[in-house]
């Protein structure tokens, strides 16, 4: 039987779509100013709580108070809309979407460090002074990496074709999430990242303008491109820049994913060199994840894709997809989903929501783990998972055991940064997955990863970065 | 007799050399941290002073002291330095050259507007909040000119190939320039400005990184490409995109130019139709401000390059040296500068440091205008002037109408960017010029422009530039 059972389109990624989730979320957040008394108050709680939605912030100044209500979605927005404008002796000041306003012109801003104060200031940050620095920078080229930003800048790159979930929808649809990822950069690891929104949909292109930027930055951060076009213009660029290029939708989710299989083998009680690990959905998180559990010793990955299992029997696979037939599949499986997870160890889901039927997890080992990583809503939620399942993790935040690159991206640059490291290579990347793994010392089935908001984890992954890289001689000498 | 009498090269440019100068300036300043007492100080400050270095700023805290000494040059900065190891009871803390010590690490950062203090910011700033947020541009394309920073962002674009007057240094050696513009840009008129140096030498290499990079950007300003390359990747630029291209080195030099011209024939007393104009160096800005001043209606124009002045008899000259025989030198003057000079109302130089000898400009007409841009060395000092020149300007602050593009660009893009305008063309640079030259109502010999630091040039200048654009019907709908 061969019917398909997965997708295997870049909605693979960790941080995936933006369809309408089943539990209230700040995603679809109402922000609400209101005027209401203590009464009122209280019936308009009752009244939202009554709804399923939630309050996540509440301030008051006398009777006048602010409140971000979170919904599932838009028809869930609308309900509470509905009914507040219906609680007796409240008076709506404003009520709005709180991601829209949020992102209202934008979540970055470029800020000098320098003063300007007047034309003593103008002579050193500019003309005259400045060309004394171009001439440092001409005569020493090394310097540029003290004497400019670059040794803290990063790149965030996309060509708009595969946007979280929602597919080729362009660079300028693409910017919100770029300006998201440099808004983490920055919080969590203090790194400069910019934007970079281009219109290039090809590989050539892609590769031409990545090659053109290399000078200002330190490192570059592809960003939603669509496989396999990711695949050769990460490989391209690595290869002609002596700066890191690193595709965080497949190597941020691989890190992750690879400390919690870690931790969750752990959990269990087998060694990665004793798993049998079924990758459903094969874009570039698939492929990436895969390919570093593999790197790690994890002893068969079977890959299916939206035509089934990747065998020797499939015909005219891509190279990425045939890598699944050369490097995994030692027991020879075909079929769908459900054969290949027959006896497997791991399922990690990388696909879509709702895919995976809970009678086909009754036919794994005994102790499996499931990691059903679709977003915001999973190949299958966690409460419909068989009793033999011992660990489950999923993309999502109301669900112990998130897997979310943010874990790995910030504190992978900041560590390449640190050293001006020159690639970012596979030993790099598992570095980075133990030393996240290491920081959860004894896992256990409802924690088997730290939280985004953990104190350290950028830390603690940039200091093992940094090792790496200087182990494997990819650090660029200091000025 | 036709000898080489000016350089035409991208030395013209307004913010020009940093080769040493004659008076002291920030831009060779050393920062100084000293331990004395008040009679010390005193032998200091007499010291330096003695060497003719200038003390521009003193803090102290007891007997620590700061200082901000402005020195003419390195091995000014040397004769300073061993001086105050000299200086008894003075105990030198630190001492170094302030303009490296500004420009460590950069000069730029990039800063987050939204907060992120947990999953709930999380879930609004980044997935699934911002999913919803990329759908309503995809669905609604405009709607990126609210949703994002686009519409306050402007590309800082180099590749370094015409760096100040350093020459071709590369996009590295560029890159303190474009992140000084970043400073200026926000300091002067709160834009957003991505420096953005490319390794891309050729023509078509810019067009190509130029279209690709516009999805991310309100508009662009090319800034330090050689001419005449930098004609062609304007013009093409301008004509594929839907977003203002703006060459700074050409159209800011213009843009002051002109106002300066505009308030300095008003000194003499006379009409723009009624002057002739010698252009010395046509290089980049030579041909901007010709051009613009022609637009205006400036009666003649004679541009000289290295080889003397364009006329007729010339052979094999390109098209933007072509222009000046074909629009200008109506006289029918040729030579070298010195006869070109004869009985002209105005000289313009943007060519190289003491390239014009007091006694040619005696043969100009009486209440002559002399402005000469190079910079840090003028084309010739203030003080070398016959008295038939009644007005004189320079690109430096030390002396009276100094000429600075930073009166331009940063309320020039403040408008396009304010009407999110399409273009920049020569109705708007002549607008931005005469709104310039109204902030000095009633101009003398010694003040034809606005200070750099004057209250509200910017906003002047972008208020001309967005009613201008919206004259010529060359703004975005908003969203």
């Amino acid at each position: 039987m061969n019917r398909p059972t997965a997708t295997d389109a870049e909605s693979g990624d960790a941080d995936t779509p933006a369809a309408t989730s089943t539990r209230p979320t700040t995603g679809y957040a109402l922000a609400v100013e209101a005027r209401a008394d203590t009464d009122a108050f209280g019936h308009l709680v009752a009244a939202v709580s009554g709804l399923g939605a939630d309050i996540r912030r509440t301030s008051s100044d006398g009777d006048t108070r602010q409140m971000l209500i979170a919904c599932s979605g838009t028809d869930h927005q609308i309900a509470v809309r509905a009914t507040l404008a219906g609680v007796d002796g409240v008076e709506l000041i404003s009520l709005q979407d709180a991601t829209f306003a949020l992102h209202e012109s934008g979540k970055i801003r470029v800020q000098p460090t320098a003063p300007l104060d007047g034309p003593d200031d103008l002579a050193m940050a500019y003309t005259p002074g400045v060309g004394r620095v171009s001439t440092a920078i001409a005569e020493e080229p090394s310097s540029v990496w003290h004497l400019t930003g670059r040794s803290n800048a990063v790149a965030v790159l996309s060509n708009g074709t595969a946007v979280l979930g929602l597919g080729d929808i362009g660079p300028e649809a693409a910017m919100p999430v770029m300006e998201g990822k440099a808004v983490l950069f920055k919080q969590f690891a203090d790194v400069d990242a910019y934007p970079v929104c281009v219109q290039a949909p090809t590989v050539d292109e892609m590769v031409a303008i990545g090659a053109a930027l290399a000078p200002t930055f330190g490192g570059i951060n592809l960003e939603d491109i669509k496989a396999p076009e990711c695949f050769e213009i990460e490989r391209r660029l690595q290869e002609m820049l002596d700066i890191p290029v690193f595709h965080d939708d497949q190597h941020g989710t691989a890190i992750v994913v690879l400390a919690a299989v870690m931790n969750a083998a752990k959990v269990i009680g087998r060694d990665l060199s004793e798993l049998r690990v079924v990758v459903v959905g094969t874009g570039a998180a698939g492929v990436a994840c895969s390919r570093l559990l593999d790197e790690s010793g994890v002893a068969d990955i079977i890959g299916v894709d939206s035509k089934g299992v990747l065998s020797a029997d499939r015909e005219g696979l891509g190279p990425t997809k045939q890598w699944f037939v050369d490097h995994g599949n030692r027991s020879g499986v075909s079929g769908g989903v459900r054969e290949a997870l027959a006896g497997a160890h791991v399922l990690l889901g990388l696909s879509g929501p709702g895919v995976i039927e809970p009678e086909w997890l009754g036919d794994m080992a005994e102790n499996a783990i499931v990691f059903a990583l679709a977003n915001p809503v999973p190949e299958i939620m966690p409460e419909l998972v068989p009793s033999n399942v011992a660990v489950i993790a999923t993309g999502r935040s109301d669900y112990p055991n998130q897997i979310n690159n943010v874990l790995a991206f910030p504190g992978v640059f900041r560590g390449l940064l640190d050293v001006r490291a020159t690639k970012a290579t596979d030993g790099i990347k598992v570095a980075a997955a133990t030393a996240l793994a290491a920081m959860v010392p004894e896992p256990t089935a409802d924690r088997i990863i730290p939280g985004a908001f953990d104190e350290g984890v950028a830390e603690v992954v940039a200091y093992a970065v940094a090792r790496a890289a200087e182990a494997e001689g990819l650090v660029r000498d200091p000025a």
